[in-house]
């Protein structure tokens, strides 16, 4: 029995601005990546959030970005690895005062876009993240790219390290996903894309661009909440992974 | 034996931008009121100013305010309840972050600025500060203004409250403080200030500025932390009320 | 023959954020709001809105409001005459830089939201806001609520002032508009909607929820730019306002 | 005779953040480099620090920076050259409200912190800044580190610029200069600093830190602001400045 965890980024909401379909894609997945009011989310939209992801059983992380709503902190900025530290240990703090209001907990914390991807490589910037997430609650579990810094700075600190994959992104031979602006860098086809994550589950192995199987391995897979095709991807990947013996598992209660 | 808090606004300082003279008013004061980065403050300031706050062991709490940098969180904001709510959860959750961090455990809550003003009068916005405070963790203390609506919502709720009182302000006879904008409205010789203070501590009264005595319980008294004189009248204060029988002692051990 | 200027609210996204079909309302109306990056807009949004106002030959007016974009600048804030006197200077500079790279020029200023109400009756902020708009260009018009304090203030300063009226809205009897909350605030059928509009801009009155006709002067009409049904009102309204005798122009060539 | 312009940010505090000692500064220098709000800067300060420049006979400048009030615009944001336009026309247009009402004319723009730098290196970010000042008003001088990018771009799109040399730091001997990590890169005695920035007005040279002698074009020499020194210094340079020949004058007649 091979299990997998299927996280989504959510309360990306900010005031009147609306994003994504949180309400229907909770139904599908099993871990919510909650944004924290730096690169998208607020105060408001953090309670609602909290409320639907407790309603629909799914497990809560925090989901800490660049202060950079402009730009959806999307864009590197270069900090220093205290800034890090002190905005995560921010973030992840906020984020926990609305579940702890709900008498709940949190189960994990996945840093967002530019500092996700930063954080991939930077060893110092890796290094100051994780610790900022052991300390604020050493029972937390890190997500981040598969066999990337980020792990590797959770798993030395000693916290608990969930490996990304995503469904409709190619690898290359290193093990990096081939970077957006290529061509060849999204996969279109859902079927092809759900069965690459159905062999990193099993097998622990994904065919790179380079026509080369690279080893991976996959605890959690990454969906998007956002575009009209979410939804039903969301629903096919959850159909297939269960008829192909794989169970649909978050991490609260390994 | 008389007991008082003796607080103090803290972490207002904001990137390149210093205010306040923390590290020296640490030495006088029992509870620090540390700005959680909405009316002032900013990661790295709160991840010092908690750093300060336990090597002086001084009892710290989440001052949360209004999202008006600009307006140092002093500008009424016609906000809902549950707006109110959310802004103060979000607040104490990421100063709590930086205090767990610690493996430390944070005191009390004391909304800032027109956030407190507001709170002081308006029922419905004391009762959602109060739930969000009690939610969050029911042990905190509330910091309010002496008989106000917010320590009458944290009592209703099942909260410690702490009655704040002021040593520098003048009193009307229904317990308000003169408006600032009252050219009676601050006391400016030290020793009537605090002349003032240690009477409302022991005989729990105040001379109002119309000539009445009126009641007022005085749990910690609020002391400012920037301007030159922040110093010399922290140390006086203390000084006398020593020497007075009144002993400095904040709410953890009570 | 009679004329009027139909103007909408504009360039409301915000980074990722996207609210509004300003491509397709731009086609129906003569005056464009465009905000100014405190309420919402950004300068990307800001950039993309003047030009696609111009390509339309759609006459450009800066939208400023309360910085506050978590709330839409919705929300009333206690500022300050001078503090609203800087803050539409600063935001119609700021939109006055996108018009001047285009080699344009600038029409009117409306306040937004909480702003243009707070102006609407209240002296010293109209004043201010006159003020403004008056020394950073005094060819520029004021848009405001018909007979406002705004329009009285533009008036005196010795502005270009352009009475606003609203095709949706129910009007009380001392010309106000029937507050939201109320549940006749609102006309939901279109021809009902556009017939008030017509006889407001024919005979300069309008039905009272009261029962009487008042007088109301209509310059210029605010429709909306959200929602499904927004488009097909524009349209309506144009089609009906044009059978029906009613020219529509903008303040440009008057 | 030589000619040279003495500049100096300004404008630099937040609501109620103090920074600088601009009333005293301003009385040495004759441009002043004005924060538009995104680093620093807001805008009730933009509306005093103009009123203070005119009063002084200084010439403005608009001080466009990154939308990083936390980071104070120092840290490197990876912006699109877009992006660059966009914010360098909002900030330019913002400041320019505020000298129109004043009906005064703006002279100058300097990008501050981390877009300076970027810009003196990244082609594509250096045109697209010139453009956005040529676009808005294609009379201001463009201020950017001598023989950089920028002032490359600003010349090849047709601007006025000005070659900004420091008086208080050190050369490498490809024109760029000695990175603040670095022990050598800033000169702490005034008669030294001094020294240096009059042989680069006079001879267009300066001693690089290989002991090579590098041409340099100095237009305008930049001081600081802030720092108990500050004051000490622009009174100094400017006597030393005058005692050798070289005028103190801004770019407004010439």
């Amino acid at each position: 029995m091979y299990n997998i965890d299927l996280n989504c980024d959510m309360g990306e909401s900010y005031g009147a601005y609306k994003l994504g379909s949180d309400e229907e894609i909770l139904k599908f997945i099993t871990s919510a990546n909650i944004a924290c009011g730096f690169h998208a989310g607020d105060p408001s939209t953090m309670y609602k959030t909290v409320q639907l992801a407790l309603k629909n059983k799914v497990a809560i992380g925090a989901h800490p970005g660049f202060p950079d709503l402009v730009g959806f902190g999307r864009r590197n900025m270069d900090i220093s690895p205290q800034e890090a530290y002190d905005m995560v240990v921010y973030q992840i703090g906020a984020l926990n005062g609305f579940v702890k209001a709900e008498g709940a907990k949190m189960q994990h914390v996945k840093p967002h876009g530019a500092l996700y991807n930063m954080a991939a490589k930077n060893h110092l910037l890796a290094e100051a993240i994780a610790k900022a997430v052991y300390k604020v609650d050493s029972e937390l579990t890190l997500f981040g790219l598969a066999g990337s810094e980020l792990i590797k700075a959770g798993d030395a600190i000693g916290l608990r390290t969930a490996n990304e994959v995503f469904a409709d992104r190619t690898y290359q031979k290193d093990g990096s996903l081939t970077p957006r602006r290529e061509s060849n860098a999204v996969i279109t086809d859902d079927n092809e894309a759900i069965t690459q994550v159905i062999r990193m589950i099993k097998d622990g192995k994904v065919l790179s661009q380079q026509g080369i199987d690279i080893q991976i391995k996959a605890d959690t897979v990454c969906i998007h909440g956002d575009g009209a095709h979410a939804l039903t991807f969301a629903r096919k990947i959850r159909e297939l992974m269960e008829s192909s013996g794989v169970n649909l598992q978050n991490f609260i209660n390994k």
